[in-house]
């Protein structure tokens, strides 16, 4: 008998003979004693007919009863739609691959039409011999492939002031996760050549796109040589519009402002430009009035996606499963504890994958759920030792006048009706 | 001076100074002189006005520049389009996930609606207690996340003859790449108990859909209580209405056919049901008449995808780079070997990442392309240590009979044009 077919006998039956068996899994005998289920007993429509051909669409899409997982805005956030952002669904959302037709948007001035043929990506400044690139010529230089989040600097934003917004997707549904294919930025520096730079510890690249916008941001020569990426591809096709085709740069771990799309020119620079992007926005104002800057790398953050408020509990008690994402902008998540008492007494979650390097990383918790409200907190741990702190640690050092980098413990109240509602603990 | 800084002077310049320069990356001075470019000198229209906002539609789209990265038929495959399959625009991505909206379609008799609500899986037979499960119900189990290939038995299989299909897409394009969440079949075969079933070795179970077709086959329960997932979401979201919504079988590693969709039914048996799906298709038929079943497994194979018929290369002589997939239903990819003259010498490809198990697994060879006609082939390696064969090396064991499982080692002929064919060599 293989390893395989030994059955582990103390392995908890998670449904059958519990509390949760009359709303949960139901034993056929059971069922027919209830009344029959139609849905077994009876041929259904679905089973005596043909379906849809295939290729009945160009290109796929969801089917309609899931029509309500979708991107979606805040009214209220912004003055118009062209500077402005949505939010990924992951409330209803699994695993760690963010699908680009409901990964979050953010534009300064609307999402440009850039055709391949049409494209150019100048690098000048301080380099040997300043190159323009076509969108051919990027796909001659060898490509790598990595998975990372993306995390716009503004996400749970809102909640510095209080329990705000109340879902998950408009809390902390600013980030996606894809798969980037794309060639590194140092390889198209060596390109170009950085002898012209000379010392390169203290150079700086400044990028910016091909919008109205222009979006530019300073990157330290450090992390353009390190693992910032020219990418083309996400999840294994083009990029979408709105996500910067037909080039986007992918800077992993750092907010996502600095993901500069329809990316159009790389400069070398001896300073940073102190751009706009970086002096009036994107800096955070502590209570005292001044702002720190050059806040770039967006530091481990978790929370819980369901049961959240728009994913409320639908069963009785019994069994749970508790579900969420946690990320660090340092590297890879190794831990990520669970609370269900509002940070009184903590349990280590189950991580689907190990962590990996600036990437989404799943959390389960399968636990069991008696019936009573709870206080849903997640709590994220990454690889230098870094700990997700709680909204009183984080406003103890930053205070409550910032817009950006908001990565503290949130907290669900989940009643006993199964609902939640996003609650501030003292 | 930090690592990162130490520029590999080593490293060649891939295009600067090679014999593309006219054709690939254009100094900026040599441009000017050239002739100003547009692109560059002048203001475009998407840099001087807004783009689209936010949430122009519910779900996003490719841009319609892409249009042609889409799925596709050949009409001449089969007579109708209910029990029908269309191919993955392979030759057109990159990296390894495929997007559900272009990922390859196979339906018995269409792609039925059938709602979450409406949902019933029943686990019945030689179990303790016959279970029936709601969708709800499911969601309560603990899940795993894991991303699997799902190749067809039919993949390549118009190539048993010789070279029919001209283009990766139609050639391999039957195979997807998914991040799955879903829960173990273990689990639930556990949950109804497998008491009753004695002596595990030698049981099945037989699993079916709620189409019309039911596409009923039978698994080893060895296999069933490995790494089977029934699996709810792919790529982090619902799965398609064509991919199986809202419940759909996972049987990493083996033939497609056996990843039942919409499934209804999971019964234990003392015997394999011998179905329709099991003797009279997916069964491989000898040179001497006999047929091989039981052949479950998708050995290991690669091909290129870029360049190739519909990918061709669109510059002069110089760098190029040769991408591909490869991927092994026994385990990872450990190496690929890429051939520019038909399988006389070798040369091991970049893997992008290491090989994962039952994955698709992306390769590049960074090359010099002298402009002479090639002929491009690729060749898989797994941790079995089984190679991937060439189409004589199949044919003397296998025959042309078959159908289904062609791994063989396929040819590209790439002309000094650039242009690419399919062909055999002998």
């Amino acid at each position: 008998m293989s390893e395989s077919f030994k059955t582990k006998t103390s392995r908890r039956a998670f449904l059958r003979g519990s509390a949760a068996m009359a709303a949960g899994a139901v034993a056929a005998g059971q069922a027919r004693a209830a009344g029959p289920d139609p849905l077994i007993t009876e041929v259904q429509p679905w089973a005596s007919g043909l379906g849809d051909p295939v290729d009945a669409a160009p290109y796929g899409l969801p089917i309609e009863h899931e029509g309500d997982v979708i991107r979606r805005n805040v009214e209220w956030l912004t003055a118009d739609t062209y500077s402005s952002i949505n939010f990924t669904p992951i409330h209803a959302l699994d695993g760690t691959i963010t699908p680009q037709g409901c990964a979050f948007e953010r534009h300064h001035s609307g999402a440009i039409d850039l055709r391949k043929k049409d494209y150019r990506l100048m690098i000048n400044g301080l380099v040997d011999t300043p190159l323009v690139f076509t969108y051919a010529d990027l796909e001659r230089f060898p490509r790598e492939n990595h998975v990372y989040f993306c995390e716009c600097a503004a996400n749970t934003g809102m909640e510095w002031k209080g329990a705000q917004l109340n879902g998950a997707q408009f809390t902390h549904g600013m980030i996606h996760n894809m798969e980037y294919t794309g060639v590194t930025l140092r390889t198209l520096l060596e390109e170009a050549g950085l002898g012209a730079a000379g010392d390169l510890s203290d150079k700086w690249v400044y990028v910016e796109g091909a919008d109205a916008s222009s979006n530019g941001r300073s990157i330290p020569m450090d992390k353009a040589l390190d693992d910032v990426l020219v990418a083309f591809k996400a999840n294994g096709e083009a990029l979408r519009k709105e996500h910067g085709y037909p080039v986007r740069l992918v800077v992993p771990g750092w907010e996502g402002n600095m993901w500069v799309k329809w990316l159009r020119r790389i400069e070398v620079m001896s300073n940073a430009v102190e751009s706009r992007e970086e002096t009036s926005k994107y800096t955070d104002t502590l209570a005292n009035g001044i702002s720190r800057k050059w806040t770039w790398v967006m530091d481990a953050k978790s929370v819980i996606t369901s049961p959240s408020p728009q994913a409320p509990i639908t069963h009785g008690p019994g069994a749970l499963v508790i579900s969420g994402l946690a990320w660090s902008g340092r590297g890879a998540i190794t831990r990520v504890d669970v609370s269900l008492d509002g940070g009184i007494s903590w349990q280590t979650a189950r991580l689907a994958k190990p962590g990996e390097d600036k990437a989404l990383t799943r959390f389960y918790l399968d636990t069991h759920w008696d019936g009573s409200e709870m206080l849903l907190q997640s709590r994220a741990m990454d690889d230098t030792g870094y700990v997700q702190p709680t909204k009183a640690q984080l406003r103890d050092v930053r205070g409550e006048n910032s817009i950006y980098h908001n990565n503290c413990i949130q907290t669900w109240w989940v009643r006993e009706t199964g609902e939640a509602e996003n609650v501030e603990v003292s």
